[in-house]
C-alpha cells in the first residue's frame, strides 16, 4: 500500500532541489520570522518556519505538489486516491485541482470539521472511516484497484519527502540571508516525511548542524524507535489533541533517514502543545493547531534548551477548530 | 499638545529611509505574503504586509521606536508619556524598555484587556480614563508639566509618520524582489500616521502607485475630509469593534499629505471588518484585529475592487481579546 523503501539514498539533496523547482510560484515561499518576546523567553536566537502560511494552511501541500506534479499526463485522468487526518488531504486534493486531476481522500470521521469541509471544498471526494475500528488502507487500496488511481502515501514516499524537504532548503537559504546559521532545528513530527525531508535538506546545506523530532505523548514512536534502533509502534491509535501527528509508527523511509542524522526525539504533553497554540495566537499572532505546535511546544517548555544557540522551529500547520483554540487559551 | 506640522514637506523619502536604518535589527522586517485563496476570490494578486507579525504585534513600533531613537541620551531620563488605546501604547512602552526610558501610558479604562496587560509587562505606568469624558490630552498634558517627559504623538509627528513608512519601502523593496509592481495600497486608517507614511514612501518608490485609505464605518473621517478638502470630525469617539483606529478627525500633517496623493478613502462596516478577521483567522492563519482588518475587509467586501490588479494590502495590528475573536467567528 505504500510507495516504499528503506534506502536512505531513495532521497538525495538533488531531489529536493529538484522539488523546489517543481513548487515554486505554486507553494508559497514561508518567511523566516523573528520574535524577540520568543528570543527573551528561550535565551536563544529562534527562527520561525511558519507553514501554517503554506496553501491550504499545511506544509502538506509541496509533498503532495511535488508528487502529483511527477505523474505523467496520460495517467492524471485516473486521479488519486490518499488517506489523511486533514492536512495531507487538503494537500493532495488542492494539488489535484490545480493539476485537472479527480481526487478521493479517506479521512477518519473524527476529523476536525474544519479539516473535513475544506478537502471537500477543494473539489475532492471525502470517504469517512472509523479511527481505530476500519482498515483506512483497506479503503485506499479497493478505491485504488476500482479507479487505478494513484495512490499518495502522506509519508513513505519519497517524492513527498524531497517535497517536504524544500522547508529545509529554504530556512538554510533564508537563516543565510540574514546572516546567521541555525545551530539546531526542531520540527513536528508523525510519520516522518517532513522530519526527514527536512533533516536531509539542512544536513546538506548548513553542515554540523543537529536535528530534533518533536512528539505528543503517548505517540513517541520515533523518539523510541531512535533510542532502540528499529521501528516502534504506538499503542493507541488516537487520543491526543495532537490529531494531525497521530502515526501508528515511523514510516520505514523516514526513519531510515533519521536514525543515521536525528538527535533524541523530544516529546511534549497535550498541555504543552496547547501553551504552545496559546502562545502563537497571543505573542505571535500565528494560527496553529496542536499538532503543528509540537516543535515550538519542545523550545517553550525547555525541553530544548536553546540558550545561546540558534534554533530554526518548522510550525507546520494551522488548521484549528475555534474549540479546539479555545481549549487552548483557556 | 502635539509635536505638528500642516507641511508635507515636513516628511521625505529620505527621512522614512533614515528611520529604516534606525529600526533595523529592532523592528521586524514583516514578509509579503501571498495568498492563492485570496487572489481566486478577488480576481487580483494581493500582496499581504503583515504588520501583526510586528514586535508588539502592530506598526505602531516603528514610528515610535524612531522617535525615541532620537531623543538625546541626557533626556531619556526624563522619560515619555503618550496616549494610546493600546498599540501605540506598547509600541512606546516597548521602545522605552529597550532604550532604558521610564514611560508612562494614559488609556481608555475601556481598552482591550489584552493591550492593557501587554502595556503593563512591557514596564510602562498605565494611567487610565474614561473615553468620551475625561481629555487624554489634558492629563498627558500634566504628565509632561510634572515629570518633563517627551510627548509622543501617535500620528501627528514627523518622526513618527516616517518610522510608520518604513511599511512602504519594505513593499516596494518586496514586492521588486518577487517581480511584482503593485497598482494599488490600502491601509487601514485612524489619525493617518501609518498611510500618510507608507503613501509617501510607495509614491516616491512606485510611480503612478494608488494609495487608498480603509475605515470603520462611523469614523470615516478621512474619507469625508478627502471629499471636502478640509478636515472634518467623527460625530462619536467609540462604538465600533474597531477600536483601534477610532480617532476624532484626522491628523493635520496625515491630512496635509494624504489629500495630495491619496484616491477616494474607503469605508467599511464592523460586520465586513470582523469578516475580514474571520477571513484571516481560517484561511490566512493569521490573528488580526477588527481595527488591523479593515484593508483586507474593504478588497474582500468588493468595495476596492483590484480584478487584474497587483494590490498591496497593510494588516495592520492582531491584538485581539479572545472574546472579540470569538464574536468575529460566530
Amino acid at each position: 500500500m505504500t510507495n516504499q523503501t528503506t534506502s536512505a539514498a531513495a532521497v538525495q539533496l538533488a531531489d529536493i532541489q529538484a522539488a523546489a523547482k517543481r513548487i515554486e510560484g505554486m507553494a508559497v515561499r514561508t518567511p523566516l520570522l523573528r520574535s524577540a518576546v520568543l528570543d527573551d523567553l528561550t535565551g536563544g536566537t529562534v527562527l520561525l518556519k511558519p507553514e501554517n502560511l503554506q496553501r491550504t494552511g499545511s506544509f502538506k501541500f509541496r509533498g503532495a505538489f511535488n508528487t502529483l506534479s511527477q505523474i505523467p499526463e496520460a495517467d492524471r485522468p485516473k486521479g488519486v486516491v490518499a488517506c489523511s487526518s486533514g492536512n495531507h488531504a487538503q494537500g493532495v486534493a488542492e494539488s489535484a485541482r490545480l493539476l485537472g486531476m479527480p481526487a478521493t481522500i479517506v479521512m477518519p470521521e473524527d476529523a476536525p470539521v474544519i479539516k473535513l469541509e475544506r478537502t471537500r471544498a477543494m473539489g475532492a471526494r471525502v470517504v469517512t472511516y472509523k479511527r481505530g475500528v476500519e482498515d483506512r488502507d483497506q479503503i485506499a487500496l479497493g478505491i485504488r484497484e476500482e479507479t487505478d488511481a494513484r495512490f499518495v502515501h502522506p509519508y513513505n514516499d519519497p517524492a513527498v519527502v524531497a517535497g517536504q524537504g524544500t522547508i529545509g532548503l529554504e530556512i538554510a537559504e533564508q537563516a543565510k540571508a540574514m546572516g546567521l546559521v541555525p545551530d539546531v532545528a526542531v520540527a513536528c513530527t508523525g510519520g516522518g516525511g517532513l522530519s526527514s525531508g527536512v533533516a536531509l535538506a539542512l544536513s546538506g546545506m548548513v553542515p554540523g548542524i543537529e536535528f530534533r523530532t518533536s512528539e505528543p505523548e503517548g505517540f513517541d514512536d520515533f523518539s523510541r524507535s531512535l533510542v532502540s534502533g528499529r521501528i516502534e509502534s504506538n499503542e493507541s491509535a488516537s487520543g491526543s489533541v495532537c490529531d494531525a501527528i497521530l502515526t501508528g509508527e515511523p514510516g520505514t523511509l523516514a526513519f531510515s533517514i533519521l536514525k543515521e542524522i536525528a538527535g533524541a526525539g523530544l516529546v511534549v504533553s497535550d498541555r504543552e502543545a496547547l501553551d504552545a497554540v496559546a502562545f502563537a495566537f497571543r505573542e505571535l499572532k500565528l494560527v496553529l493547531e496542536p499538532g503543528g505546535a509540537v516543535a515550538l511546544a519542545a523550545i517553550l517548555s525547555g525541553k530544548l534548551d536553546i540558550r545561546g544557540r540558534i534554533a530554526a522551529v518548522v510550525l507546520t500547520g494551522g488548521n484549528v477548530d475555534p474549540q479546539m483554540l479555545q481549549r487552548a487559551l483557556a
